[in-house]
């Protein structure tokens, strides 16, 4: 394919992309093929010759579109929100041009240094603590990961080598292993998968703190956890508080949480993967106070910022700490200002050596929108979650099982869990909106996230009829 | 920004894309700017309102592109080619449309079963044994990770997680701890440092098995370290095979090598980041004998197969070895057919949760350009590299410093390191090519790899005849 040929099919491929969108939610939001389905639809080997472009268009409607779920229906209520607006898919195509691979400032500076300024830019968004910025050249500053579980697991590791350097400091001979085996890492038993994965992947022991009332962390709970652990000689190092969690959206105490992991010197991650978006509008940024006790705080505008996968924020408060824990500087990769002290290599501070331009998605999006903008997309979901959640009151066989604070809403009939499970099913069989449930305790809870940015209260009011139309043929065949 | 001026912007980002590809030969290869250009070129915040578009672009030419290194240059000739063609940039665009979110086979069950199936389609162009694949219904398949680093790594965390199962069950009660400590790792000296860098991730000793005189590793000289630990009362349990080295593009002895591996119980992983994408020609195809013996194969189609970033192919015999390390299944990433046996939940698989539908990439290049068109991109790269070393050869004042078996020649001034320091800094001074260097032993070494898609002869001969007339100048000032 030449220039002028990409130039005929890339505008064909902006119009597919346009039409998708527009006509998204005229496609079934679930699809309805069975596992396998698209082996026998393709062939078995890659052809030796080229096949033709209009054959591979027409089989992105018959083999791929049958088997996608389309996260960005107005009708998907599932998971959490995954970003999609038109000026980050500007930007990507710009950044798949450029292809660089960011791994160092020489690699091309304008891809760090972009990086740099944007996560300067989105922290003062947030109002985060100025020590988390770069730009007033102090010890911190802000990196974009692929994913919040890899800022939870970059945390930690630097958190294990922070704590493994104390000790050995303390008590020279001691192994690496020797203190592995007595550092403990914490998080509320709302937290997500990915911090057990992150303390399984670095070795370390792993210990869930029970929850509140409200599925919250206090401080009283990890102080228990804590003494108990100490007083049976092992080494408290890691705690990850979670504003937002996954399944219901709760908020860790994180003002009683930080001033204790500072007492206690335990390095304190600040996970907000989906909430963090929230804290740009002022009447939500009480939710991040706290912030200014962590080491590291990350969230994913990439779930609810209008910037389209990947795109997870982390700021560290020292850099240092990050880039201490595995720096590995072969020849192939120096360069001229390598001990400058001027320059950021992003290679040190994620897991990954390559790394493409994510920043340019943020600078598209930040300036097309503009702050108002992005804090009128929040404000719209968060509204229609409230919609949502008045409705559900309204109908007494129906009840809220966690406080509704952003844009997630989670609820069940007033009834057994098998009576949900059934519900869910009858949901997700019918094809018509999608979602996914929750434990929370021992419930079985359906979750109802405001996902699309096409979301408007119709499809919301729509899916509640839906909804109700569901339980009320459930309820009267269990009347039979 | 709505769908209609969406496709009018879209259709002008595909023309910029086309103008910067077909005019980047015109653009300085590196930059000339220094570091902390950008942050005064640019506001120190977000704006409240959205910006004009106009002014966004007029910015790309203004404060990105200066601060761009151009690596489709037919310029540049640094670290190793990094892929860009059209057909993958139209397949990201849609990846970026469709944006799901393919952590299971429900969130997208096309994203999961084109994977599959695309890692089938290489894996056969390769000729890999078919354990490897997932067609025959067996143990083994492929899965996409986002870097070799990556690959890398989880393929230690599994050879560790089995290693402590087997030395548990033989030795009850022994601690995870207690296992990693004596747990050992090896990879050649001219390993990728991303080795090195996972062995400390997971907390486990790394040896580096000093390579022959070929900057290969030999079953000998790993039979030796072997040995040694073993006696030391230290457990090994992890090997990397290199096939293309970073630094020089050396072989390790796979077929030695393999045996051992497989005689002692070791896992096996290879890592063929560049050199992989060579192996679907016949005539390189020898360069993977020995792969039978692994447990994991790992290259990057995002190097040299046109698949731009990131799309870094993983192959395992048993993926039960890698699903069964981490596996953590909440109730909100649960679906019906989670435990049929049927579906692939790729989460398991890879270090982060998310992931982009990266396999039509590899689907829109694999039919764009056919087997043939594949080939013969290879195929040219190994050419213009002989084509470097001869001329090269020609010249009594350089040496070739280790052999040329695909597109990566490293050469220098027969003389002095400081010598050749000195000519690669009038060469990326002169910022007409631009080249990294590496160490061979304690040689100071320029590496001169073929990069752009768009390199050809003329550019070959013309980086020669700059880089002879810069040797002139220097040798001639030395003489003054």
């Amino acid at each position: 394919m030449d220039a002028s040929e990409f130039r005929r099919r890339g505008r064909e491929m902006v119009d597919y992309i346009a039409d998708y969108i527009e006509g998204i939610e005229g496609r079934q939001v679930y699809p309805s093929v069975e596992p396998g389905y698209l082996r026998p639809l393709i062939p078995s080997c890659a052809p030796q010759e080229p096949d033709a472009y209009e054959d591979i268009m027409k089989d992105v409607e018959k083999v791929i579109m049958p088997g996608v779920t389309h996260w960005h229906s107005p009708r998907f209520f599932a998971y959490f929100p995954t970003a999609s607006s038109y000026p980050a898919m500007l930007a990507d195509m710009l950044c798949g041009a450029i292809g660089c691979i960011g791994f160092s400032w020489a690699a091309s500076p304008a891809c760090t240094e972009l990086e740099t300024v944007m996560l300067d830019w989105l922290g003062k968004m947030l109002r985060l603590p100025e020590a988390f910025l770069a730009e007033k050249g102090g010890a911190g500053g802000g990196v974009i990961q692929g994913s919040a579980s890899e800022a939870t697991l970059m945390a930690l590791l630097a958190a294990r080598s922070r704590a493994t350097r104390r000790l050995q400091a303390a008590r020279p001979g001691l192994t690496e292993a020797a203190v592995m085996e007595k550092l403990v890492a914490y998080a509320s038993d709302q937290a997500h998968c990915s911090v057990e994965r992150a303390a399984l992947i670095g070795g370390v022991k792993f210990k869930a703190i029970p929850s509140d009332g409200k599925f919250a962390m206090r401080a009283s709970a990890l102080q228990e956890a804590l003494q108990q652990d100490k007083a049976a000689g092992l080494v408290p190092f890691f705690v990850v508080a979670t504003l937002g969690t996954t399944p219901c959206c709760s908020f860790d105490h994180l003002s009683e949480v930080g001033p204790l992991c500072n007492w206690e010197d335990l390095w304190l991650h600040v996970d907000a993967a989906y909430a963090g978006s929230a804290f740009i509008c002022p009447e939500f940024r009480h939710l991040l106070d706290g912030v200014e006790f962590a080491d590291s705080f990350n969230f994913n505008p990439h779930k609810w910022l209008l910037v389209n996968f990947d795109c997870s924020a982390m700021w560290v408060r020292k850099r240092a700490d990050l880039t201490g824990a595995f720096k590995l500087d072969p020849v192939y990769l120096r360069h001229g200002h390598q001990d400058s002290g001027l320059i950021t290599d992003y290679r040190h501070w994620q897991l990954p050596l390559g790394r493409r331009f994510r920043s340019l998605k943020m600078w598209f999006v930040f300036r097309l929108y503009g702050v108002t903008g992005l804090q009128a997309h929040i404000r719209k979901h968060v509204q229609l979650a409230r919609e949502f959640e008045a409705a559900v009151q309204r109908d007494p066989r129906f009840e809220i099982c966690a406080e509704v604070t952003l844009g997630l809403v989670c609820f069940r009939l007033k009834g057994s869990n098998k009576l949900n499970e059934d519900l869910l099913d009858r949901i997700n069989g019918a094809k018509e909106i999608h979602l996914v449930p929750c434990h929370l305790r021992d419930k079985f809870v359906l979750r109802f996230a405001i996902c699309s940015r096409a979301a408007e209260s119709a499809h919301v009011q729509q899916a509640w009829a839906h909804i109700q139309a569901l339980a009320t043929a459930l309820l009267g065949a269990g009347q039979e």
